[in-house]
């Protein structure tokens, strides 16, 4: 899967309080392939981001740090906060309905994911900065999804919406001939060590072909099958 | 949403070197609705576990305790072992398929979900214990998620996939009148302050029934505009 058909999104973390998740985040941000990650804080960014930032310290080497939401926000075309609950003067998106909108905006359009700090959330000065609210699906209320689990659901689910589907086609089973051949053989076996008799032969032969039917035997299990069966 | 549609999940972790990780997948277990933790360990909970497992501490105390992964599946139905890269002996399902199949089993089935050790991953002879296996999508083969985000993602896209869809229409716009009136309104301002003349009237009208036709404007909205264009 590659980097070039993704959206253009940079995630922005709106006042984070524990460095260890902006590390978690640059490592949500490097699995899913976002690159742009900007930080609204008056804090540089410690040594415990860099920790938890495996193999992706580079997406925070490369992260923007800003003063404000606004000026975070200034170059980026389309932006949707995510909310943990519902707000008054800010109805929210569905998640899904929040992935299509994302995937759905022109490769030109520069998105912005904003996220809030793990105690608060974003408050309404944040929110009058985006375009969009959604909230992502939990069981109960409480907890809510930790800062950098939410970062990493919103961008797995686009980036799982966006990948080209894996072909991953099953694999050719062996001709019916081949099959047939097998579980007679098996057949042929059972029935020389008197588990398959005539008294229950039609019913346990109908139960063999169902059972090694759904195998949908490869190459290499009808040569398993044989194997321990010739022995 | 409610937990007693969803599927008979444990999660087994086995052999799991981070206390952080134990409670973190203990957050996205409470998060999603899935509350049974098997862990294959020689080590008790640490303190460090209980910290990370926010709102989730009850996960933790009911957790049971193996030293073995044979003992921890043994009174389960079916398991699936997630897996980082492909193994020789061991197919592995797409991750959507495997997803499908987890939801497609009978609510008395016993499912257990098998992740392994942060820096190890699943074994081959962890494996064996194992009916299917699969992999979570990303942009590179390195790094390989965090412990609790795989849990957290293979959890939630099965939460995503068994929740009922929340039902969230879009809301009732006034009656196309009452759009009209308040477009008319707008346009009559903006034609006394000569922004709609006589050369552009045709043209910019259009553009108002457009530009305020997409609000789709509901009771609230309307109210709002028509404050706005009365002063």
């Amino acid at each position: 899967m590659k980097k070039n058909s993704q959206k253009n999104i940079c995630v922005i973390l709106s006042w984070p309080s524990h460095p260890e998740n902006i590390g978690l985040v640059a490592r949500a941000m490097n699995n899913t392939g976002y690159r742009y990650l900007r930080l609204v804080t008056d804090q540089p960014l410690s040594k415990t981001a860099y920790q938890t930032a495996v193999h992706s310290k580079q997406v925070l080497k490369n992260a923007q740090i800003f003063s404000q939401l606004s000026e975070a926000v200034r170059d980026v075309d389309v932006v949707f906060a995510a909310v943990a609950r519902h707000r008054k003067n800010f109805p929210s998106l569905r998640f899904e309905d929040a992935v299509e909108k994302i995937v759905g905006f022109s490769p030109e359009t520069r998105m912005g994911l904003v996220f809030g700090n793990e105690r608060t959330g974003l408050v309404s000065e944040e929110l009058r900065h985006s375009n969009f609210r959604f909230s992502i699906p939990q069981v109960q209320e409480q907890p809510s999804y930790n800062l950098a689990a939410a970062v990493l659901l919103t961008l797995f689910q686009v980036f799982l919406r966006e990948a080209p589907k894996e072909n991953k086609p099953e694999p050719k089973p062996v001709s019916r001939r081949k099959q047939k051949e097998c579980i007679d053989l098996i057949a042929n076996k059972l029935e020389k060590k008197d588990f398959i008799h005539q008294g229950n032969k039609e019913h346990v032969t109908d139960m063999l072909y169902d059972l090694f039917g759904r195998l949908a035997m490869t190459e290499k299990d009808q040569k398993l099958l044989l194997a321990i069966f010739s022995k």
